[in-house]
């Protein structure tokens, strides 16, 4: 409970909902329950979230503008291509790995969110995307990783990985996320004669 | 309507719930429902089909056998580690980009399945993933690939992209299933050292 009572109550009623939804799915859970486990007013609720989509939302849209502005760091950092690759890899593992419970409700309950809302994370999740797929791709245009598949086929290789971890990453388990995202990068180097 | 009438009522039961699943849902389909869009008789479909549960569990369990079938046939051709995993994930790509609708449905609804049911698709699953897996460990033992990473990591690899495939790829697209499933391939021995 120490835990708990450091959080701030958005960041309760976020940790509750995301109990909930995992627990019973989104459809299941009422904002009345979420406000009980939260041990918040449903007041406080609705200072911080419209409606009960706005969770959902938020559950996904936090690990995703986290992990933006972690790439936009690294990006700025001005690495060689290997390097920033690999510091963008390790970011992905360490960040989804530090909320999987997120990112499985998330992935088992998206397609419950309106169109509007999903429009937004879809776009985040799009400039992640074309902003990683475009390291690779300059990086093979300037002779620097080798052309052995497209910086498409390069980019699902990495966010498969990265997609699947909710499945079966436990942080009990013997691979540390910052090793198991090197390996992955050493992977995906060697794929691209940089390795 | 002329495929339609080509296919089983087995076929057409299956084909009317992947639609329906699709459409609305596991929980919100009814039996009935699946019986008027196959335009089969209720009696029909529980002569094929014990339970909803079942509808869903050979959905996928179908498309599971079918490359479980496909994989036990390339290793029986005895073919050299390279030639055996470029065949393994062209069949993985052309057999689940064949049935997007199923891989889907399956995916967003597997956690409506009883345990018993999932259990034995597990297993299955579970019997593909450690056969692939032990093809890559086998030829890395044998130094024909290279260690770059664990034949666990290069698993995750193939099916992470593999089990992506129902969320963006589309069959009217530019790229054949075929040249898909090559493409990965290159890349994965690439990254194994065996380009």
């Amino acid at each position: 409970m120490a835990l708990k009572h450091a959080l701030t109550g958005r960041e309760r009623i976020l940790a509750a909902a995301v109990e909930l939804f995992a627990e019973q799915g989104f459809d299941a859970t009422s904002v009345q329950e979420v406000v009980d486990r939260a041990q918040v007013t449903k007041g406080a609720l609705y200072h911080h979230f419209r409606a009960k989509d706005d969770l959902l939302s938020e559950i996904y849209g936090g690990l995703l503008a986290q992990q933006l502005a972690d790439l936009d760091r690294i990006l700025a950092a001005g690495y060689p291509p290997a390097a920033a690759l690999r510091a963008i890899v390790v970011d992905l593992v360490e960040t989804t790995t530090s909320r999987l419970a997120e990112a499985a409700v998330f992935a088992r309950e998206m397609h419950k969110l309106a169109d509007d809302r999903m429009a937004v994370l879809r776009a985040q999740r799009r400039r992640y995307h074309e902003t990683f797929r475009e390291v690779v791709a300059a990086a093979q245009r300037s002779g620097t990783f080798a052309s052995t598949a497209s910086a498409e086929m390069v980019t699902l290789v990495v966010f498969g990985v990265v997609n699947q971890l909710p499945q079966w990453y436990r942080p009990a388990g013997p691979t540390a996320p910052r090793q198991l995202g090197e390996e992955l990068a050493t992977f995906v180097l060697a794929g691209l004669g940089a390795g």
